[in-house]
């Protein structure tokens, strides 16, 4: 028997990758009684009706979270400072507020102010995309095996917390509890200086005069491939996490400058014992993390045809592309 | 009916991932009559040995290449010309004299004084790999739907460039002809500093303060997981790229930096137009890429239990990981 649904009306505001992925697990798994879904654009509210992601379909965020008693916000982090703004006076008291973006202290400065007392905000990110958008991109498998970081306020209500992290145990995700500026540091390193950087080179590659964009793409297989992977990502949402977490992101960069300034000096100087000092260190890293992995029940969706979009090998550190 | 063997004796020199995936290919396509190998350590030449790569296993490079009229040297790109010195003597007349470097002008530099009139020497370079290395690491479908770029001098006999054209088609690899520096730049940008960037980032990574190693391992899905599985490959082949592709990897590093210091500028002054256009336009790079297909036949290899270590779709430019 399918244990009771956790929360009874859950609104999400934004149905994009994430928000879209949300509403098909939580479907399939039972987790709310019902679903309630806006976007700022009729075209998207339409394609939501389209593709029966929600039991009802709401034309603002206002209406939507009435009577909610879970809400997560799923808009571009630059947008739910006035989100949070339009839906504080209509939130139901004892409800639980989250969200999904990928930086945290700004989101919570943004949104916080326009929490009423009584509403429990737990600022939340599932470390979890592909290079897709748009509500047609979820899918239910999204958070299988990945982690889901949560960053409540020192006084947050523990009971709270912990039914929003059994909310994404569900869908198969571990839980992290740490605060937003750590998470902004830890995700700077990992996350978004790596995607500045895979952005860059793959503008310098295509700039470079003497080299065709078929001799590019015909011998990307060399390395480059990887980095255009990372490069794919939705536009907004990137332009966004690098406003929002610009003092993580510079520091890191600072650092990575130094170290590729080291590199530089090395092939400059034909240093053959720093190359291959360098070399093999970074390789032993890898060795590792190809063996620490993580073990998490996976949950059972039971979908006949639902898209095996996620890693062929479920493990969120197995070696292995997104897409 | 298989068709005739293309040529009588292969000597390979070297047999780590390439020249066990080499010797693999030739045995299964019948590509060869028989396949001489030869390493410098006694542990590799008897691993050559208890895996069945050989037919005979030579103790040393010159007894290797004695009648052979393919020879493909598979050694590290610093190790060719030492390779080259030794063998010349004994190469015979009309014999093809290959490589598989990943550097072309350092190593043309460095073998071509050594080969006689007579001997036919085209260098070559498959772009493919994985992070493994050594002669257990090789499968014979590794070069299947993958590039092999040849840079035969300009006087270069037709007959034997295409002979070499098609023992590597054979395999299911794409031929390319181009010159020695051009090759050079090409791969700097499309492997070599993709290389050097993902080192530098994982060691800047496994550096910082404030965020443990644990921390970067279990977030890694956000992007920095593809820079780890770049950095993974085998240390003393990098060195080497590294000291013989000075010049390209030093002019390409140039751009990239100055690329660099516009993208964090914009990052630093929060500007969000510029962050959107770079986002953008790469990302409609990425896109086009995906769409860029290219059409080789797949060599039936007939092995029932072949490791299928290539990419799961068949297609040089599909988004998918190396291992």
């Amino acid at each position: 028997m399918a244990p009771a649904p956790a929360f009874d009306r859950m609104a999400l505001i934004g149905v994009g990758l994430i928000g879209g992925s949300i509403a098909r697990a939580a479907r399939a798994l039972g987790s709310v009684r019902t679903i309630v879904a806006t976007s700022r654009s009729e075209p998207t509210r339409q394609r939501i009706r389209e593709l029966g992601l929600a039991d009802d379909v709401a034309d603002t965020s206002a209406a939507a979270v009435t009577g909610a008693d879970l809400v997560i916000v799923c808009v571009p982090i630059g947008a739910c400072g006035a989100v949070a703004r339009e839906i504080g006076p209509h939130l139901k008291p004892g409800a639980i507020v989250s969200d999904v973006g990928s930086v945290k202290a700004d989101v919570v400065r943004a949104m916080a102010p326009h929490i009423p007392a009584g509403v429990h905000f737990i600022p939340g990110h599932p470390v979890a995309g592909t290079e897709d958008s748009g509500p047609d991109a979820g899918f239910a498998e999204l958070f299988i095996n990945r982690w889901c970081i949560l960053t409540p306020a020192k006084d947050a209500d523990p009971s709270a917390v912990e039914r929003l992290s059994q909310f994404w145990k569900a869908f198969g995700a571990s839980i992290e509890i740490m605060s937003p500026e750590h998470h902004d540091l830890v995700l700077a390193v990992t996350s978004h200086v790596p995607h500045l950087i895979a952005y860059n080179i793959v503008g310098t590659a295509f700039d470079l005069r003497h080299v065709t964009e078929s001799e590019i793409l015909k011998y990307s297989a060399g390395g480059f491939r990887d980095f255009t992977r990372i490069a794919a990502s939705d536009p907004t949402m990137w332009r966004d996490i690098f406003l929002h977490n610009r003092e993580a992101v510079l520091e890191v960069l600072g650092r990575f400058n130094e170290d590729l300034s080291t590199l530089t000096r090395a092939v400059r100087n034909g240093d053959a014992e720093t190359l291959y000092k360098v070399f093999a260190e970074r390789r032993a890293i890898r060795r590792g993390m190809i063996q620490f992995n993580l073990d998490s029940p996976a949950p059972d969706f039971q979908q006949p045809d639902s898209k095996p979009k996620a890693d062929p090998i479920p493990r969120p550190y197995a070696a292995s592309g997104d897409d």
